[in-house]
Order: C-alpha cells, then sequence, then structure tokens
C-alpha cells in the first residue's frame, strides 16, 4: 500500500456504497420578519450544520401547543419564506397536535402553533409537521447510486436495531452534502448513533 | 358464497398472512409487596389487555429519573417476580437514563429508577428497560407461519410510514395471543394506527 492514502481510499470507497446518518431533533424555521419579532434581531449563527450554509442559530423558541409545550427549542437558520416547525409524532402527541408526514416547505394545511422568543411571540397559522425521512444528496452520489431527485427509496441502516426504513425521498442538489435525516422516533426505533451507515437498497 | 360465513372465512385468511400490531406505552410491573407499599393494596384490574390474563390496573405511578419524570405511568398486572419498567428510549433521554434494549423479564444491570404511588415510594434497584420489538404468538400461529420460540424475524408493516423491522423476536407460549407490540418510537416511526397489520418476511 506504499504510495496510497488507505483512508481516502477508503472513504472514497465507502461513500459509493454508505451514506452517513443523522437524527434531526425539533426545531422551527422561521422568516426574517418573524425573528426580528420573535428576538429583535436575524439569527446569529452558533455553529453549521451538515447541510453546507445551514446553521443553528444562538437564538431558542418555546413551542406552545394546545396540550403543551416545549422550551428552548433549537431555531435552525439562515431565515426562510415562511415559518416551519418540525416535530416527531411523539412530540406532536405531547403538544396536542396531528402534523403531516411532509417534506420540508411542503406546509399547506399543516397545523399552526404558538412561538415565544426573547421579545415577542407569533402565533403562525400553519407550517408544523412531522418531516419525511429523507437523503440529501450531490448530484455526484446521486448518479454513483443511480438514483434522482424526488425518488422514493428503501434506505437500510445498520444501526443496533437494525430496520429498512421503506418510504425515503431523496432529494438532490448541488448545494448538498450527503446524508440521510430521520426524526427522533425514527432514531430511536433504530437505536441511532451518531456516525452509523445506511445504504440504498436496490 | 351461500352457506359461506364470508366474514370469518376472511378472517381466518388473514390470520394466516398478517399479523395485528399494537403500541406499548411506557409502563410498569411491579410484585405484590411493591404493589403493597406504593399502593396499600394489591393491583386492581380496570380492564384486560390482549394477552390472556394480562390487565391495565386502575393504579398510576410517577417514575422518577435523574433528569425527569413521569407522572400517571399505567401499571400493568397481574403482580410479577421482579419490577419492570418499560419505557421507549425517547422516554429515556427525558428521564437521564440509558436503558438496554431487552426482552421483558431480561432485566439483569438494567438502570433503576424511583416510583412513586399514593400510598408510598420504593427504588428498584434495576428494571428500567427498552422493549425489543417482538410478537407474541400461540403455537398454531407459529407452525402455521413456520417460526419458532425465540426466533428473530423481519416484520414487514403496512402502516403511513412503512418500513421492515429487522430484529423482532418471536415468543410462542398457548397463553399468547398473536399480536406484534412495538414501543412508541418504533409506532410513530412507521406512522402506527390501530387496526394496522405486518407480515413475517421470508
Amino acid at each position: 500500500m506504499d504510495n496510497v492514502n488507505v483512508e481516502a481510499l477508503t472513504q472514497a470507497v465507502l461513500g459509493r456504497i454508505f451514506i452517513e446518518l443523522e437524527a434531526s431533533g425539533r426545531h422551527v424555521h422561521v422568516t426574517r420578519e418573524q425573528a426580528q419579532t420573535l428576538f429583535g434581531h436575524s439569527l446569529t449563527p452558533k455553529r453549521p450544520l451538515s447541510q453546507p450554509g445551514q446553521f443553528l442559530s444562538n437564538e431558542r423558541v418555546t413551542v406552545i401547543g394546545p396540550k403543551g409545550e416545549f422550551q428552548n427549542v433549537a431555531v435552525l437558520g439562515p431565515e426562510r419564506n415562511e415559518a416551519q416547525v418540525e416535530i416527531s409524532l411523539t412530540d406532536a402527541r405531547e403538544l396536542g397536535l396531528t402534523p403531516p408526514v411532509r417534506s420540508s416547505g411542503d406546509v399547506s394545511g399543516s397545523p399552526g402553533v404558538r412561538l415565544v422568543g426573547t421579545n415577542g411571540s407569533i402565533t403562525i397559522p400553519q407550517g408544523v409537521i412531522a418531516a419525511q425521512r429523507h437523503i440529501h444528496m450531490t448530484p455526484q452520489d446521486a448518479a454513483r447510486m443511480g438514483v434522482r431527485d424526488k425518488q422514493v427509496v428503501k434506505l437500510q441502516v445498520f444501526t443496533q436495531r437494525p430496520l429498512i426504513f421503506e418510504d425515503v425521498v431523496v432529494r438532490v442538489n448541488p448545494d448538498y452534502a450527503t446524508f440521510a435525516h430521520l426524526d427522533y422516533d425514527e432514531a430511536n426505533a433504530c437505536g441511532f448513533q451518531k456516525g452509523d451507515l445506511g445504504r440504498i437498497l436496490p
């Protein structure tokens, strides 16, 4: 193995077969105007997320539903054109909401909720969803793995409680990094731990 | 279709292929002595569960972990030889515990927890587990489906968010009724609704 970077080679080979998993906790997206109302200023980055340009902000909100509330909920940036609250179905039960399982951005007809920040509060008329499980993918990885944007695939996960997710949407974009995203119900159902991998089944 | 009970025939045919799913919420099992301490009397049945002889009791406890607590947690009867607290991994995070994923009854080395009833409280030294997903099965159904006690199978579920659970333990006993049991993480990960069915994959 002289003159070969074994680590880089291993990563390259594994990257053609496996997809790293990530678990997304409950979180909120807001518009620029809503950030002003909630915090008195725009979102400020705390740390970058795996998707290029996306960040965890320093700002937090309380999400108040008809039956319960969650304090200290993460707000992700940058700001968007419409507010969105992504929760698990376990969270939904606690809040007293019945959100649809949807792809990010597809919020029409979904329940609304109240958000309270350090500077003010808002009630959004819609935007609460349980995120449909999905794989962010670069066009290069999509070509390698033989899948296309919006394709629904089966994802086998190699985790403590292994299973095969059957309705996983592939989303291909040059701005993405290749990661499969699960919510916490899904992450716990498969016993996910950081670094776990999955693969698309034919 | 004269002289044929179509409903009974349909049920019989479906029962050879499909298994009804059930979701188990967080719950507690206690010994007779512990019931005395917690409630001042033995458990009293509120309603029967799907497994013959098992019941939801009228009694409730508060489960207190290092980081959080759950009030009003169901206690299932009849009493057992050892206490057991079955929670989801989402629950575990909230309580501040890291339970193993185990079959019911296999609690050695698992975390303990504090239980508070209407009459008193106890601290159990072990017994907190996340239940390994499992199928209770009659010997007749096991023979029909070609599986045996303790066999690990794949269970495909026909739910709103379909998936295939890969590590499902079959438990065969003449005292059982045939049902697949999921915890709430698993139930929510697959979008379970009452009456949903699954089938064992070959």
